[in-house]
């Protein structure tokens, strides 16, 4: 039995948690709270990062959530996720780092900072304008998903792929800390509607971080 | 044929200029500064990054440096470069991210931005407690390197893999701009002066920025 090293609100373990899902992987969740770089954590993965998964039977410590994403893609054939010709899934795997790097960088790594770590890790009050200035960003990042969307079926192209996986987690969190205004994006919210419905992904939108309340509309497709 | 964005000291461009030489894909250089952010540019990709790769036959743009190296790992079977059982090439991909987010972050890009972007585009001096930091990080990745090294006789394992030419490719934009000092890592000296007389690797310390000049040992193997 594989398992996954996480805190609920980790937007790369959610993308892999979907993936695992979509591929019926099963796994059990540990839970690591990477802020306290526990001694033995950091020796799984000196980066201090979650998701990490182990399989002390066959002896395989997987770090990093994009190989651990390729690795699954590598040896569980069901429902393939980087999909398509090559160019597709160069595609695929450009929107992947955009979401990984870009949407985290400007939209949920400040929320979580300001409203999960501080409150939970250091019991200080977020700084207004940094949270002010990621939902900002969140703007501009769900034009371009609308652009994006104009064009095609799905995030990457016509069907589903790890492009979505990865978008999916990383509003998903941002959702939950309050950071996405959903007027005037009727395409990404139509595609994000669907999403919510998923059997892969609804068990993610159940958990909870105690102490901080997701909007009340937040598990509901119809929002 | 391939047309390939880029600067000289870009390290991401420069992990893939070595894999495409290693597969004996030709390609042009075409020189692009991402920090004036050209229109033409930012519309081939949004996050403003080198390398880009296009191919107007094949009507292909490949953006992302680790996407395009998959690319070439799966359109050119010659030299696989992420290679082995499932496992270790989850290894090799875990080392990749390893050198091009956290060695980048903490030593390549402050030397990058302190000792080029503000001398060229700014014409600024540096900040030279940022380059203290810098150059006190790489001291900590070389012993992580040297770590690996005492294990294994290459980066991820017995062969050559993606994880040295993105550890090479960061070690020497940082080594260009005089970040890296190379007293007390033998292991790594030794496995980076191999690395130097490569083919695939040693045209790219040829390479000069104009008015910012590398130390004299630079391009020497026996250094």
């Amino acid at each position: 039995m594989w398992q996954l090293y996480q805190f609920p609100l980790c937007p790369f373990t959610r993308k892999v948690r979907t993936l695992l899902n979509e591929k019926d992987v099963g796994y059990q969740l540990m839970r690591e709270n990477p802020w306290e770089r526990r001694d033995a954590f950091i020796d799984m993965n000196p980066a201090g990062q979650t998701p990490v998964m182990t399989d002390n039977e066959r002896g395989v410590v997987l770090v990093d959530s994009m190989a651990i994403c390729e690795y699954f893609e590598e040896t569980v054939e069901r429902v393939a996720m980087i999909n398509g010709t090559a160019a597709n899934r160069a595609e695929i795997r450009r929107l992947v780092s955009w979401f990984d790097t870009h949407f985290y960088r400007d939209v949920t790594q400040p929320l979580l900072d300001e409203r999960m770590i501080k409150r939970i890790a250091h019991r200080m009050a977020p700084d207004a304008s940094r949270l002010r200035e990621a939902m900002k960003s969140a703007v501009g990042h769900l034009d371009y998903i609308d652009f994006l969307l104009d064009h095609r079926k799905w995030i990457a192209g016509s069907t589903i792929s790890l492009a979505d996986l990865a978008a999916a987690a990383q509003i998903s969190v941002a959702d939950y800390l309050g950071g996405i205004d959903w007027a005037g994006h009727a395409l990404t919210k139509s595609w994000y509607s669907a999403f919510k419905s998923r059997r892969s992904f609804r068990p993610l939108l159940a958990e909870r971080i105690s102490g901080i309340e997701p909007p009340s509309y937040y598990e509901n497709p119809d929002f």
